[in-house]
């Protein structure tokens, strides 16, 4: 079974004058076309672009509009059918700046998913952790190892990898909600299993329930049942509900009027959604957060490595990622980039200006990678 | 500071007739049209590519022959000088699959570098971590933090990211080491910092010591100074001397052949690299091993997900990467990419056949997303 | 300052004739007189009480009736004042087995607390952790770190170590309560800090809010403020509700008759108090869980290490504690000692038979020498 | 099965006239005689005894003379054979503040082992976490898991709780070491399980070997087995052999004359024995250490939550725990009370003051409730 390798070399290297650089020579020359054939490349003629003082990412900020991406969705809805094979009715952002790849960061997948009335998404499950998170709409019900979740406006739905799942739209609205996974992260680091499922949920299945059983369990401010012992690398939560976060954004903000640390700067609430076995991240690999920003209020500016995206929720604002600005609306999405200085203010005439967030930072924590600095106001 | 978008895109959509593939019609092509403007890409298709049912690594396995990498170590010897800018004569593996980027997996650097007698490779230090392993050789001290370690033939020499350090080349003839490092990791990911150090070691660290300090103060075997309390992501431990990795793996046989459970399997002993202070992996990205197969003995043939790259230490034997097949000898290289069957044989007349390994698993690991399969007999 | 030891021994050895002893003789009978002399105890006289084949409790099961601990209480109301000094109005059970000490096992302690109207019990704190439980009642704040905290029927209401501490009868009636704390173990263990804090709570701390600031940051299924990152060893939420509890045991019951695995075993649901930081439990040395026994139904039987202390929160039935049982209602407490078998029956009458109990589990946890059995049918 | 309790009431009040004390009236004397009925303690009559300001112990300091240990220890290996049922020849020391127990700490039992030659101690095992160490002697190997295990002076052996034991002297000579274990804690917490093995060992068993296997696979510099993965409670290493203990000691020194951060302070060295599979300590309840104490020096003065035994190994010195201070010598065991100041000072013509030290520190760091507190020079 000895094959030669036949390879064409991918390889190839200039040899230039430059600072750092060795002298342009015919030996140098000869040396770099050893390089190319024997499948090598020298650390000197690549340091800057590697190894840079601090990370310049290749993904740029970019602004994807609600407003187009629903009007595609719906034209999806009318011309491309949901079914075993395609999977779901999902479209992803491409940064300009990933090669066309359906990547909306190096990690990260964002897209939108749309449903029409009476459509079933097939079952079928896959190591990639997902969420949903809806940002208007309801009526569609996700039915996670045969415990179906309803899915309305505000409310985030975890999903952790390998767990078998379909969607189902039980209204006669269609309904577009948006998914976050870190199918990038899997696929570069070539870490990825898919297993189909079931054609067709059975009849219990079927019931759309106001509350899921993960949520009838697992669904109360400190309490587990204690016949779920024991930590679990995704929570086990299905469904967390727009009228707690809301809550507990306003309650931020009411606390820090009456003098109490409780936001994370002035005017700029945040939660974060936890897995209620271990208090940490939702998914092993994806942060997931909802922010709100009071009128006439500006976060601070920050950076972190690793990339987010983020979805306007409600409110109008100004959000500022490195050297572009957009203003923003209900539904807009947009990534930062990896260092990225970010900031978000609440247009002044808003109530506020409420951001879902998504994040590859447990990532960078779980291999002790990562760091935040807070620009001087 | 409002920018206006105006990136072509690289986004390209072809309507093709195909299993799960909506049909191709003009408003279907115009729907891929309007995705492209707005830098959108359907799941339905790349699913295949994104999702299969598991790992198919896009890096291949490729081998590379010592002879010919000292050869050309050799030649950037004698025409490329080490110095600031540059940093460091390091010449990297370029996986061929990887669009010939000096990337020997997904997630791993492997390089050979090389250093003249009386050379220094200037100090700096960076958030990628990093390995020096000794196939041949000696002569070289490695300075970190201002301790000088010195690097001989089987010696594994570990340092955690953003360590100041440098290489000095103190004997009269050349010496050429591999450098393991995450690099492409950080560069996908975009996680990295760097930092210039001094331009000169100072005459205290131009000294040659027999055992650097920190394997006075970590080298014993369960024992650590109580000065020094507490976990470190990285391991203190600066060097692992081949005299104790060599003895470990003979007891590990020599168990076995007394009928004790202490090896892989049936002639294959290995031992990991770990960090004392909390008993994991040296390096929070990368596990390092040392694997030994008896004369004529056979590995087992397992999957995992993750790549690792191999440096034949000694012996000789037969290693078997997927569908490829290679007879190969000390200092020889080779990846095994994610999910690829992997076997080694010893050959009969070897006294043993000696194989370093590093991976990528420790990510896996960290995010639960690690696999592995051992293939029937 | 050298001083010389002249306490008498308290050691005191007899040489008797038994199986395992060695035979009586002079010369036994002076060996013991030279181990009393040098204060040595030998092990084979010893071994049978120290080591034995599983916990033999010395703490003994027993029963304290609520209506008798009231009237106590109420009593104490009457005479006995509040202040710098005492501390708290708070009458602790004294497991007959322990030699009068005030411990409910040999670990915990358990009190009923007692305030009059407009009395304040002045601050201070301790490294012992504590919880408070209101099985009847209403009208007191807990003032915590300044934060109040309101106490009503079904609340529990834990407070780490070390916090600063004081609690105000702001009601026209008195009002009692249990205090459980860890505070055997810490005297055994010689573990215990204390500080005295302020002699009066001031203004802005006499107020009686509906919730506590822990509980507007805290109290929200799996949601936690991002003001608030890491791990704490004890909860920050001071107040769990019993709405929600209650809601909880429902769920599970409810869930089990629509055939989830949501309960214990049939008919006895039952949820643990957490910390939302780490999802372990709500102190380091203190589990505490609500059981929730249906009409009729019977608990399997456990035996566990470490000792637990019961309160019955509501309805009737009949409690086993090894070869103990009593016929319990609303408030009567008991204990049930290190691996004696335990079980629980509610009448047939009653809704239910609800049960708060508190454990030092966590201990055996932290230092892997947990154990549970549970008795076949 | 209903029983009546007619348990005598073990709780005794008096009312006194005392600060923080409720004024003695009739009625008070009437409440203390219904408390005690009822098996109640108040609080305010114990404060000061269970929550001092900071521990005050009730074990006292206490030195006992390694001379008389092992005169006592040979007189009883004269008359006090060694078998079934007394398992042991060991000989405890009983704090004298401890009530005559077998108790050198109120969680750490300390003991003089002896065994004739020829002789050999039965097989069991038990929950309790135990340790060996060597004074002075060889010639015994113990035997674990069938692993025989050499013990000769300066050697360190571990062994977790519930692992098969038995020892055999088969040397010429007796030979006495000390054993360490968490009998107290374990007693006083009531979770102990123990279990009789086999009357003799096998044949196999019987040999001397130099190197246990469990040597042979972890006792090397952070090597481990590849075959063995994962986290242990306690460790696989049987033997911590004085040659690795001494060098890691004087190198300590030879570094810090060398100007580097080795030492706890100056002059004095000290390793903590830990468990290769997490770094941290070798047992889960018991700390383990060797500190040496250079010629002249002194070491700081220190507090600690929790008790720890001391036994000097070599050199003379004195040392000093609260207001007690003994001139010691080879083999001199004492113990340090929780929170009590402890020093020890090495004498001037001394090589060094080498102590052996073990504590119960685990217990509290894995419930939050360890502190420490350097006095000031």
């Amino acid at each position: 079974m000895n094959v030669i390798d036949t390879v064409p070399s991918p390889v190839h290297l200039t040899a230039e004058a430059a600072p750092g650089q060795p002298e342009p020579t015919p030996a140098l020359e000869q040396l770099y076309r050893g390089f190319e054939q024997e499948m090598l490349v020298p650390l000197w003629t690549q340091i800057g672009d590697l190894m840079p003082l601090h990370p310049k990412s290749k993904a740029g900020a970019h602004l994807w509009r609600w407003d187009r991406l629903v009007q595609l969705a719906e034209e999806a809805g009318r011309i491309v059918p949901v079914g075993r094979g395609g999977e779901r009715r999902a479209i992803a952002l491409a940064n300009p700046t990933l090669g066309g790849r359906p990547f909306a960061t190096p990690t990260l997948w964002a897209a939108i998913q749309y449903l029409m009335p009476g459509e079933d998404a097939p079952e079928h499950r896959h190591s990639q952790h997902a969420f949903r998170f809806v940002v208007e709409g309801e009526g569609v019900w996700t039915v996670v190892n045969g415990d179906s979740v309803r899915m309305s406006r505000g409310d985030f739905l975890p999903q952790g990898g390998w767990n078998w799942h379909a969607h189902r739209n039980a209204a006669s609205k269609p309904m577009a909600w948006i998914d976050g996974l870190d199918i990038p992260f899997a696929y570069y680091t070539e870490s990825q299993f898919f297993e189909f499922g079931r054609e067709s949920l059975s009849a219990a299945e079927r019931i759309q329930p106001e509350y899921s059983r993960s949520e009838r369990l697992w669904a109360y401010p400190g309490l587990r049942p204690v016949s779920q012992p024991g930590e679990q690398p995704a929570t086990p939560l299905l469904a967390y509900r727009w009228v707690d976060t809301d809550r507990a954004l306003n309650e931020q903000l009411a606390l820090e009027a009456e003098g109490c640390a409780a936001t994370l700067s002035p005017g700029h609430a945040a939660v974060r959604y936890t897995n209620p076995t271990n208090g940490r991240d939702v998914l092993p690999t994806i942060r997931t957060e909802m922010h709100r920003v009071r009128s006439g209020a500006r976060t601070q500016t920050r950076r972190e490595v690793g990339s987010s995206v983020f979805q306007v929720f409600d409110g109008q604002g100004t959000v500022t990622v490195g050297d572009r600005q957009w203003q923003v609306r209900r539904g807009d999405m947009f990534v930062v980039p990896s260092w990225q200085a970010f900031s978000a203010q609440c247009d002044a005439g808003q109530a506020s200006l409420d951001l879902f967030r998504f994040s590859d930072t447990p990532i960078f924590e779980a291999v002790h990678a990562y760091r935040v600095q807070i620009d001087a106001a």
